[in-house]
């Protein structure tokens, strides 16, 4: 028997996919922005969404159409068949940035309905619910925004069949500058952009790309990281989908980046730098690019989250 | 002027190239087998090569015709025209073995004239000999032989335009066990049943593989080791070329190994392991399939050779 008074407050953090080489295969959370959702645990089996803030009207409150509720009644249907949950969504996170919106919302109903019924779901079970949410919202059950949104750090998913992630360590200085431009792409239809087959020799390259990102975070090489942050499969045809990308990224760089990328379909463009300082330049570099050309953005500084959700 | 009395004795090792999943990129050395090259610096300017013990007649001594004198030559003529070499090549290493046999030649001839004559080039461009060697040898420029038996250890060959290589760290206890069953591959054709293309969807699983073998060395951690060591572009087509293939493997995974592959492009079997005892029981289960088959084999174990040649 639940009592109606039990409620929880969750943030989780939004992520950045693909991490320039490693498409469909690393992932990293942040600090901000993120999404936020209020919970109270009810003793009928209904999911409710009461209401959505920050979302502009374009999220569904239909619990089957949202992944926040698709994420819950998975978890209520599985744990407490005869429980429901009241949800109350806080929209941190820009819908459609690239910045795993959907993950971070199922993320923060997962992990805050797993500690409200007692932890009933291991690290484990709480991933496939996850990822069971992810292909509710993109047709696709890639993990590479809710692994890290509910786990934290930067993850390799090193195999989707079987599951098998690894923490890599991030070394100590490492900050991440993010800025979405505010155009619309539909992640579907980037994804449709991606080659079906590639060529040897750019596989080979690829390959050697994401082995450096792994061995630059493993070892805090800086420099490996930079280097190793080359993308020859996602970023030539996804970056003709982002306003000045090119522009953004040299300016980025000139700037003291490390390197760039598409944070996952984009359109948010990601940097990674040593120190918070050149970070915030980084920024500074990028912001001054959509300043020039009138692009709407939002940009953010911090460092990479190795918590995931928390109670706020 | 050089006194024709400077001799030197060199050890180069054998070296695993691809290590799986890393088509290209992954090669490592090991302790045993190698060659050894005995050269005595004369000052007409002549590379000489007066005998090979071992060889069984393959190769020629024809300084143009042999890797030990092409690497010789260049090096002579880049650094000191006026000087020749004898050389005497002890072949501790099978050809057409896929254990880097003409890349050890190459190191050893390379890291002795180095030290004959005061260390003229640094380990850039000691690598680019080597590099230039292999092109001679196979038509390719591929290091991930040359590079490791040059510079020892495990090696991440990140990208080959430009050159970027990194050392990675070595598990403490980690051992090779090698099985070369004597039929004969050519480099050549091994390298053509690759196919020129690759789905998306198998390059993203190496990539992963890739990935964790980076982080699998880095953290010491062997079952990450283990789990990476999965090849879906060169194994599949080229295990058709080395007899009781899938046996063999199966054998050395049963003993305790953490994977198999092939080295280089055969048609030796290598094996992974963590501890000497393992590493000789997978030796005994590997050597035990080609026994009941009648194969003849040769089979080494060793660590991780992480310094590369030596003096003898």
């Amino acid at each position: 028997m639940i009592r109606n008074t039990q409620t929880i407050r969750v943030f989780a953090p939004a992520t950045v996919a693909n991490v320039s080489c490693g498409f469909d295969v690393f992932g990293f959370a942040v600090h901000e922005p993120g999404d936020e959702v209020f919970l109270t645990l009810r003793n009928t089996p209904r999911v409710k969404i009461l209401s959505i803030h920050g979302d502009k009207g374009l999220l569904s409150v239909d619990p089957e159409k949202n992944t926040a509720g698709v994420a819950a009644q998975a978890f209520l249907n599985a744990y407490a068949p005869d429980a429901g949950v009241d949800i109350e969504l806080f929209k941190g996170l820009p819908i459609g940035s690239g910045l795993g919106s959907s993950a971070a919302s199922a993320a923060a109903v997962l992990f805050g309905l797993n500690r409200l019924l007692g932890h009933p779901a291991d690290g484990k079970a709480l991933l496939e619910f996850g990822l069971q949410s992810e292909k509710s919202a993109c047709g696709s059950a890639h993990g590479d925004n809710v692994i890290p949104s509910l786990l934290g750090g930067f993850i390799l998913i090193r195999s989707y069949h079987p599951l098998d992630i690894r923490h890599l360590p991030i070394p100590e200085d490492l900050y991440c500058t993010l800025v979405f431009p505010q155009v619309e792409i539909e992640t579907r239809k980037a994804r449709e952009l991606i080659p079906k087959s590639i060529p040897l020799e750019t596989a080979v390259r690829q390959w050697g790309n994401t082995a450096g990102l792994a061995a630059g975070f493993c070892l805090s090489d800086y420099d490996l990281i930079a280097r190793s942050m080359e993308d020859l499969i996602a970023e030539p045809v996804r970056a003709t989908l982002i306003p000045q990308y090119h522009l953004v990224t040299k300016s980025a760089q000139d700037a003291g980046a490390l390197g760039c990328g598409i944070s996952g379909s984009g359109p948010t463009v990601f940097a990674l730098s040593k120190g918070k300082e050149t970070a915030q330049k980084v920024r500074e570099a990028m912001r001054s690019v959509y300043e020039k050309s009138h692009v709407s953005y939002q940009t953010w500084v911090s460092p990479l989250n190795p918590e995931g959700p928390r109670i706020v």
